[in-house]
């Protein structure tokens, strides 16, 4: 006996009939023996429906008035879903009861619409949890130090579920969604893709912020900072399938490094084509030229990624950036307008069309040849690499766009991820 | 200036449009020096969607567990409702905040689905208020010792805004609905029927009680128990009428019986058909006869309203009463099989097919012949009564339901209420 927090996603909440599937796979855990805390999100569709009705009443001006109101606007959607779950669970003959996440607390700083999580009470779950309840609690909300409703964010669900299960020390905190688990890299664009049974929290990481979207990035640094044992899952398999090979299904996101030393030196490859490319050619190379570039960049509000500074020829040298794709335009005049000509700089290129590759992978730290085996398998098709970049457990490659799918399968076949790792 | 609280039901809400209009007459009464405090309902339709998503997770049973849960569910719809109506006023340039019920606190019992405020606490409110901020609450709903959500039952809006008022001790509480006021009669069965500037109290209680659903019940006992001034006007005026207008529409519900000593009589003629007649008929006359045969219809959860105890003959009586027509079958089957075996009745007999008229009018008291009047009425009209109740401010009688409207129109024109009561 353990105690397991589940997260379900919208689409899983996306109705009554699903809602009653959801009770009757949490009825099973819990008729196992654990200890259950569930965190449902709010039904596919509610939360656009509620924020739409308040864009049609405010202009597009953002006070903190505002964002006060659409939280408790928006908060109310998982209010709804863990009332219903409560009562599906009753109806199945359990035991169960719901709270917002004010009733818990939950207690949250006061950035309304962005609000991060502070602490969580647990008496009032765990006195719920000894007398043989199933308890419910909101995704995406808590209350700030003045009692007002805050909520997390978009996707802010999964970080609530983290959350919950580091602050009671749960067993497993297991994210249930409409994909089974963490794959090699997007089977829409290499079919061999292949589901991976663990991966490191740091590749996790790096999977998440490139662009699989699998689990929202807060919530996999929270399951990292306090080290608790995440799953992702389908919760479009038959609730009623067998318990043990349900609790081995998806992928188990692990924090014990020993447990990849034997296996594939790259985990993965994730690919954003959501980046823009701009380089500042020609700038005197002299300390704080770096600054003096980005510091105003920053000042707009943009939002910079990889960042590459070569070296000099005759005291010149380019620097070159990416930046999200809808801060092209914004970008580009900035460094040619101000930039530029305040430090001297020949001239400003850019190109829109480009997008970021990346190998992914703890294994890479003690293996050398990693990038070269990745820079060869791109160079025999063809592709030319535009900008490198490299981590510990990864190293991205910006490239033309239009090679992105061939450069996927490409490297996704030169690390052998479509065999099995234990072959 | 004066502290005014405002309640527009859920019709007044159905849409942003009409959110739009609200947040405009709103903001009209803060401007012209108003402290404002609002209570919507939830938008029209909606709590019914909301239970009806309840409904189809939950089998048929009833327990406090469910009925907790229907509570945490249904009172989002006002949640919603005040966050919308708050950014509405933003975006009209009024500093706006809006509070659910807990966050107020509005403190109830526990008893779910139809619990009943005990206290307000109007220390935040008035801090807003004081701040030039128009508060927005939830209406409907508060918050039970143990901290769960609760709700006041269907209507309770109502009730809420005017345990506001009477809390915060406001100038005057303005219930804005679908209609214009309150009638003499309903104006579909009675063309003529006239909009009544003030009614006292009491006769606004009957006349509630007596189908004019204009007003939920318990709040209009709550106005009475803490002299709340009520006013009960359209939401459908345009919102820019002249304030002074606005303020003097409608119907007034006072507490000052002089106001009304030099009125008509009669303030209006009440019905209802939902209503059953049955008569335990040849019972012995004797101490305890009337327990004897209420009692047990009482333990049955069915409902009693005109009682009559005809005098005896023989040392014999006939015993009458009215319950809803829903419970009849049940009523009559109890009666026949059960209490008239029990108490040595000769015989029971029952017809759902009645109506009970009444009039209405604190002038009865001091006025003799009130109640010849309306028997000579329906006797020109050929219509025989049935059985007859009196009170102090009203007089009812039970008729065949065929004559229902025949017997309001007679009485309406008997009374002179066609005619202004200053003519």
């Amino acid at each position: 006996m353990a105690l397991i927090v589940h997260k379900y996603g919208g689409t899983s909440m996306g109705s009554t009939e699903r809602i009653r599937n959801v009770a009757k796979r949490v009825a099973k855990w819990h008729r196992a023996g654990h200890q259950m805390v569930v965190v449902p999100s709010a039904m596919s569709g509610e939360t656009n429906r509620l924020l739409g009705l308040a864009k049609e009443l405010s202009p597009a001006t953002h006070s903190t008035a505002l964002a006060r109101e659409l939280d408790l606007i928006a908060a109310t959607g998982e209010q709804v879903s863990v009332g219903l779950l409560a009562i599906a669970l009753q109806a199945e003959g359990i035991d169960a009861v719901s709270y917002a996440g004010w009733q818990v607390p939950i207690a949250t700083d006061s950035a309304f619409t962005k609000a991060r999580i502070q602490s969580i009470d647990d008496v009032r779950v765990r006195a719920d949890l000894e007398a043989g309840r199933v308890v419910i609690i909101t995704g995406f909300q808590g209350i700030d130090p003045e009692g007002n409703v805050t909520t997390l964010g978009r996707g802010g669900s999964d970080t609530s579920a983290v959350a919950v299960a580091a602050a009671m020390k749960a067993a497993e905190c297991l994210i249930y969604t409409d994909v089974d688990g963490v794959y090699t890299t997007d089977p829409r664009i290499v079919p061999e893709a292949r589901r991976l049974s663990t991966i490191s929290f740091e590749e996790m990481l790096e999977m998440a912020s490139l662009g699989s979207k699998v689990l929202q990035i807060r919530s996999v640094e929270f399951a990292g900072k306090y080290r608790v044992p995440l799953r992702v899952l389908s919760s479009f398999t038959d609730w009623d399938i067998d318990i043990n090979e349900e609790a081995r299904s998806g992928t188990l996101i692990t924090f014990e490094e020993d447990e990849k030393m034997e296996q594939a030196v790259v985990s993965g490859i994730a690919f954003n084509r959501d980046e823009a490319k701009v380089s500042v050619m020609g700038v005197p190379d002299k300390p704080g030229i770096a600054f003096q570039i980005l510091g105003p960049v920053a000042d707009a509000n943009i939002d910079v990624d990889v960042i590459i500074q070569n070296v000099s020829h005759d005291g010149r040298t380019d620097f070159s950036f990416t930046v999200h794709r809808n801060d092209y335009a914004r970008a580009m005049d900035l460094l040619k307008n101000t930039v530029a000509p305040a430090c001297g700089a020949s001239s400003v290129v850019g190109d829109p069309k480009i997008c970021k590759v990346s190998i992914v992978g703890i294994g890479m730290r003690s293996h050398v040849g990693v990038a070269s085996r990745m820079f060869r398998s791109l160079s025999e098709e063809g592709i030319n690499i535009q900008m490198i970049s490299t981590s510990e457990i990864k190293t991205s490659v910006v490239i033309d766009e239009k090679y992105m799918e061939l450069a996927v399968r490409a490297l996704h076949k030169a690390f052998d991820l479509d065999q099995p790792a234990e072959a």
